[in-house]
């Protein structure tokens, strides 16, 4: 017998896919359905095996035992709001979206079997044309239970990301948002500001210092801007630590004070030694 | 007849190292001769294949057609002032240091045949464990020359830097420093500043994101301080510039302006796009 019977994904772009086709590929759903608010991306999502066929509405979730939340993070509770009352008292729904204290506290409030999750995967590429079965391998994901939350839910959606590859680790909603706010959020502001800072004619001369730096500032506009204005303030917060810590180098250079300068290098590089 | 008779290398980490390699492996000098602060390093370089023996004595230089000064930035004008009186009038001379405009005008009145360069390759590992032979390959050389440089010694580097592999480009010493003032020293700025901003708890929920933004925060502190402070206008300069793009970043956070932040998003990711 499967893990799950049937399987909706709503949103077949690189994350919904890469769930779907994990899914299929370990058998851990009988039957994966994916839908998309573009017919051409979903019918892609069938096309390149990711799920067994296209929904051609949201009544699709009638008979499923998982919903897959995996849209950008504005639209997850406007389609949560209009799932909940189609789908069976024991489906289960989970959201695979990258801030989760909002989110949480509305979908628990209206789905009695809801989970938060967020799967540390994916990169500055999207859309289902960069689908990778094992993205999920080695990967961390992150589950965001609150008191609402059942342990039957709990434990069966906590086992469907251990079987597809990744560790699961849980936090509180809000620590959830305060800590992406720090390890993505503000990495990806940086990356933003940073590409935006060179003049465009320095670029032939860039190393791959630069490429690495601002690769995630590829990203797509439109999600992230999503992203930021739904973690508002751990993402302004976080972004008022990180100019503190350039005012105090710039501090330091102006004063051409090379003792701390050389401290607050190595307490830099000790750091980023230990992230591996 | 090869390019080079002798060859003495002063400095045998990553790039010094990796040039002997090159050397030898393309058979551009009859033979290679490596110097070091400390003699074990050199002894190494030897082991590891990156020069025929190992230098005494700064006194090495005295029958060398080509001295390369590959010692971090601070230490390359003590080391001219050292050898300039010992070497032949017609040797030529070369340093690979990061900053440009202090060394070449320093170095040009001192020594006739002297050109400054600059390989945009290395990485965040220093030493001679991380040799590569093949660094260069594919890579950009600036060379840096000023009104005192004679067209020999200009295009005999220039072919050098080209059968080590890379594309060479002429730049003033000022417009090198300006550029790089961006494209290397500003995203090296922003990598020590990022890890340091995260609390050490959170890295724990580290994606590739944060890793590849701050990939050169592990870059060896000693060598980054004599960087930033011999390019200390143009480093603050260019951190100016990623402080005001941070400061609009966040007030269009502030403020809710989701078209303006797209905007800003956009723009950034066409600039990253360009940038391959």
């Amino acid at each position: 017998m499967k893990m799950f019977n049937k399987v909706v994904i709503i949103g077949t772009g690189l994350i919904g896919g890469s769930i779907g086709a994990a899914l299929k590929n370990k058998r851990l759903a009988a039957k994966v359905i994916g839908l998309s608010r573009h017919l051409k991306n979903a019918a892609l999502a069938k096309k390149m095996g990711a799920i067994d066929s296209v929904g051609k509405s949201l009544a699709a979730v009638k008979e499923a035992d998982l919903v897959i939340l995996a849209t950008p993070v504005d639209t997850i509770i406007d389609f949560a709001l209009k799932i909940h009352k189609l789908i069976k008292k024991e489906c289960i729904v989970i959201d695979v979206g990258s801030t989760k204290e909002l989110i949480v506290s509305k979908l628990s409030s209206i789905i009695p079997n809801f989970l938060g999750c967020h799967p540390l995967a994916g990169s500055e590429k999207k859309g289902i044309l960069n689908l990778e079965t094992d993205i999920f391998k080695g990967s961390i994901c992150i589950i965001t239970p609150n008191r609402l939350v059942n342990s039957h839910t709990l434990n069966k959606v906590s086992l469907l990301w251990r079987k597809l590859g990744a560790r699961v680790v849980k936090l509180a909603p809000a620590d959830h948002d305060r800590i992406l706010g720090f390890t993505s959020h503000l990495p990806h502001l940086a990356a933003f500001a940073l590409i935006d800072s060179v003049p465009k004619e320095y670029l032939t001369f860039s190393s791959s210092g630069l490429k690495d730096t601002t690769r995630i500032s590829a990203s797509d506009a439109n999600l992230w801007v999503e992203i930021f204005l739904s973690n508002r303030e751990n993402s302004l917060h976080a972004l008022s630590v990180f100019q503190n810590k350039l005012s105090a180098l710039k501090l330091t250079i102006e004063k051409r004070n090379k003792k701390q300068l050389i401290k607050l290098l190595q307490s830099a590089r000790r750091k980023r030694e230990a992230l591996g």
